[in-house]
């Protein structure tokens, strides 16, 4: 969870960038999708859809007030069939799938799609997810490619067609070049974009130099962080918005209702718990927020208008 | 679910048959445990534990109000790292596991804890339990057994002492010789008491010629059926207590809190659904529930002392 947030923070050392370096002779996303280079364009991303009723609901209404317009669903994950039935009820919503090979709470957990016996070393001695990939933890990336490829052939059986694909606590990023690997395989193979972020590549270098040249990468990336306290979130979200740099800034929220499912399946934690999730809920369904973009000029993109750009 | 009912329905029709028939000339339980022959002695039992949150929460408080003092666990459910903690904390506490082989909602569903390649006969192709087991379904018992083990084995690493073993959807009575005596012989590896009831041996001989000396059978079951309207609720119960008939009674009965999570995971059918748990709950926990049993001399006993009669 910690890299999380340094990830976040790192936005803020790095944002302006992404006009220099590797992409400046390059045709910008932006440019392949109609737009001026230096356009600011936004996905408002919610994960985790699927983790518990609290996020479905929350994660529902929030994209059908439009105050998030693209969302990833987590398949090994209890409240996958609500998800699934509204999505294939739903087919034009931008729903991905949110990778997901670690069950990071503790009294609420979850564990593989495919056989448990197959994918050893991503489960625990009861079956459920690793919590967290310690540092000396041995994943086995032919074990990840198992798992992963039943978490999609589930999520295709059970009616989703997903527009991207991306990862739940950035394990598939994180955890070098061979679990990258994985990721990149699948999405090409499914033809199906994948969330990847240019200020990335400075920490992890293999992820720039195993993409293929018609991969989209996107260009910044935003989340909370736990140094923010409650009352500052808004003020986290506005100065973030007004700072916006040109090209493709993805929004990573966690949307839920703080009652009490969700309160009960987050409390040894505050971080990216409920009430943390009722926040950014709260804050991307305001009008300050539709206000914000309207007066930034700051256009809106999902991951299936940036599929065309490849 | 409609042998569910007609199960309990079936009380009505055979009560008052406990000292009749093979009964007679043994040693009661109720005596085996220093009760008069014709003790009144009930089991309030609380099923599915583990199921949802809002489970949990209710049984918690139910136990802890004394409204129930009995319960039993799904180990392969979401929230059973919850209630495995609780159990752990609350050693003193009467839960049994309610071994599940079915995952019977449409928006929230769990599958096997053994690995589901091993298992096939039991799970549907998206890799869940069957909601039901169709007359046609061909369940193997070796399958069946091993799961049965998976279950109690997590169940136990995480801290569980089960003081008995009863059966979700009641599929481990009501499928056959074969599938019963996978109950009996773990029940007599790990010397635990299971939920059997006379009443039950009409309909199902095998129930009964399976059987050990030594085992403890309940003489009746009383549960509720969706023929009771909800304003009638108290009424049935009430009825139940006053013509409690002599042994020892288990009343099956499912709490829950009728809150956000619960209304979602059951909304597809009224039937044991959220509003239904919640007046179970009510009603187990009301001053009237407990006058009713003072003035009926009706004596509480759980799992635990039931052992004792062995």
């Amino acid at each position: 969870m910690k890299r999380k947030w340094i990830v976040g923070l790192l936005l803020w050392l790095v944002a302006g960038s992404a006009l220099e370096g590797p992409a400046r002779n390059k045709v910008s996303v932006a440019e392949k999708l109609g737009f001026a280079r230096d356009a600011k364009l936004l996905i408002v991303h919610a994960d985790d859809v699927g983790m518990t009723h609290a996020v479905n609901a929350a994660t529902i209404k929030a994209l059908e007030s439009s105050g998030v317009n693209s969302a990833s669903i987590m398949v090994p994950c209890p409240w996958f069939p609500e998800i699934a039935e509204y999505a294939k009820a739903h087919p034009d919503t931008d729903f991905g799938l949110h990778l997901t090979l670690t069950s990071e709470r503790v009294y609420y957990r979850w564990g593989p799609v495919a056989p448990r016996d197959k994918v050893a070393s991503l489960v625990d001695p009861n079956g459920y997810f690793w919590h967290d990939w310690a540092a000396e933890r041995r994943i086995d990336p032919k074990e990840v490619e198992l798992e992963l490829r039943a978490q999609i052939e589930r999520a295709y059986a059970m009616g989703i067609r997903p527009t991207h694909l991306d990862s739940h606590q950035y394990r598939l990023y994180e955890n070098g070049k061979d679990v990258f690997e994985v990721l990149l395989r699948i999405a090409h193979e499914k033809n199906l974009p994948f969330f990847v972020v240019r200020d990335w590549f400075a920490e992890h270098p293999y992820l720039e130099s195993s993409l293929s040249p018609t991969d989209i990468v996107i260009d910044h990336t935003v989340t909370m962080n736990p140094s923010v306290p409650p009352e500052k979130w808004a003020e986290f979200y506005t100065t973030a918005i007004k700072n916006l740099q040109p090209g493709v800034t993805e929004f990573v929220i966690h949307v839920a209702f703080a009652d009490e499912e969700m309160k009960a399946a987050t409390r040894e934690r505050d971080t990216w718990g409920a009430a943390w999730r009722q926040r950014d809920f709260d804050f991307f369904t305001s009008a300050e927020f539709r206000q914000l973009l309207a007066q930034q000029k700051i256009q809106l993109v999902n991951w299936r208008e940036l599929a065309r750009a490849r």
